[in-house]
């Protein structure tokens, strides 16, 4: 099959990659659509030592697998748990100590005609959603995990700090709550996409410091972190969006000073993502830069690494 | 009055000192014995760039304020807040953001024959509690400070980073809840301290890593807090306990990664401090590793600093 390879120092196409085989345990998804992530790019950067196809957005067709299953559109959650542990007992299965990631730790991943996903990941694809707005499944119910983990009062002020896709996702998530919410970014036409979901958006050169109850640094960078950090009232709290390879250099006195909470936030729920694309209360759409076919996956990461660039899609 | 002065680079004993004045608002309290905390040691190397007569920690007796405390033994709370902002209504006048600290910022502190204290910052000390207890009311109350802002479950397994007197004093609170706890230091004697309470206590050099559900960092040190950082579970809790002057270099991405929440951690609530001084549910006493009079307190100060001291007290 067609696949991208990233043999840890060169991203190509190989057009005769072994496809996976459904088992038991996994199904066989032809992929219909995935989505390339920061956190792809940082993969290219050495994170996570990984080497293989990446990849771990993706809405596709079950070939292989369940009969009930088979034939039907679906996204997969990416982390694959033992099941056994006692993570997966607590259902922590995203932190089971013995988990592959789907294209980020010892799992194949998205960027090919074919995927094999655990069938307990996997999750149907409402009729209502187009596989446009599905692919965007997987960082949505990363933004959902902030609801997961952090208590939103309806009073509270929230800063979004990044336009990038996870930081415009989180936003919209956000503001489903009904709080008050500032998204801080760079870009004209990402505040304006935000502007015109009736979100609060700043261009950061015209950024007046204020403090507010919940920051989500979904920047991605030291200087963001560190006005994340500058931005968050005594007793808030702050939400690490991003993971990021480098070594972060700040002074955390204020942290203690102020008692702020900050909570590292990672995968997220599918279920609550895929109702709020049935219900149609979020924008997915407008956030995509390009559909690429897959045989030209290594320009779509180019074009996906410019800085501004929106979402940029593989069609397999 | 005698009273140790900080003038920024200079720490010395002054004998003609102004005293302090009562108030409507402050009391005059004559101190009989003042705690030399590690904040202190870090003011000594530019930490807030504070000036004046140091020391936050105190009991006393009220020389000067309402009638019904003259004479008393007390001591009191040490951030002096404005009693009008959003902060104060909500009870949280420890982060009133026009506060000053004892000792710390903007008001002259413990290390004096007298200090000026708030009425409102005053606690009684119970009968049955002795002055060389009731002086550790303050950073015993910064350790309750955890239990007020974190969660702990019978079946916690809960890490303290550091032997310090911090570290000393978080165990023993984090050990009232029934968890199970134990502190990692470095010196046989604290050590044996804590082994002679139950406590679990180990020494660096036998150390081996293991997961905790809550790690309290209170060692003061990147070290610990990259170590403190290893050694919390996924979506386990780290307590930073200690405010650092430096900037830390590490990598922030093991925080995301395992969703884990980070809490800064401060100042405490007096009252479960001092219930727990007199119903004798903490060992303090054997803490203290010398006092000195006020007239040697440069001294003092520099017994303090020596690596393993524990509590050096000044009496006034």
């Amino acid at each position: 099959m067609q696949a991208l390879h990233w043999n840890g120092t060169h991203l190509k196409l190989d057009l005769s990659y072994p496809p996976p085989k459904a088992d038991k345990v996994m199904a066989l998804i032809r992929v219909r659509l995935a989505g390339i992530c920061s956190t792809d790019l940082q993969i290219f950067k050495g994170y996570m030592g990984f080497q293989g196809v990446p990849g771990h957005e993706f809405v596709g067709e079950v070939k292989e697998g369940p009969s009930e299953l088979v034939g039907k559109r679906v996204v997969g959650e990416i982390n694959f748990a033992c099941g056994l542990c006692s993570y997966c007992a607590q259902g922590l299965g995203r932190h089971c100590p013995a988990r592959k990631v789907m294209g980020i730790l010892g799992a194949d991943g998205s960027f090919a005609e074919y995927v094999a996903v655990p069938v307990a990941n996997l999750h149907l694809v409402p009729d209502g959603v187009a596989d446009e707005e599905a692919v965007f499944t997987e960082p949505l119910a990363a933004a959902f995990e902030i609801l997961e983990q952090v208590k939103v009062r309806p009073m509270d002020d929230i800063l979004i700090l990044g336009d990038g896709k996870l930081g415009l996702l989180c936003a919209q998530v956000l503001y489903l709550t009904g709080a008050r919410v500032t998204l801080l970014g760079k870009h004209e036409n990402k505040i304006g996409l935000m502007k015109k979901l009736g979100i609060r958006a700043v261009k950061l050169a015209d950024w007046r410091a204020s403090l507010f109850d919940i920051v989500v640094d979904a920047t991605g960078s030291t200087p963001g972190l560190e006005l994340a950090l500058a931005s968050v009232r005594p007793r808030g709290t702050l939400v690490m969006k991003s993971t990021l390879a480098d070594q972060h250099a700040l002074s955390l006195a204020p942290l203690v000073i102020n008692e702020v909470t900050v909570v590292g936030s990672r995968c997220g729920p599918f279920p609550p993502a895929l109702a709020a694309l049935a219900q149609k209360r979020l924008m997915v759409g407008p956030l995509i830069d390009r559909i690429y076919p897959l045989a030209e996956g290594v320009k779509a990461v180019g074009h996906a690494a410019r800085p501004g660039a929106l979402k940029v899609l593989l069609e397999a």
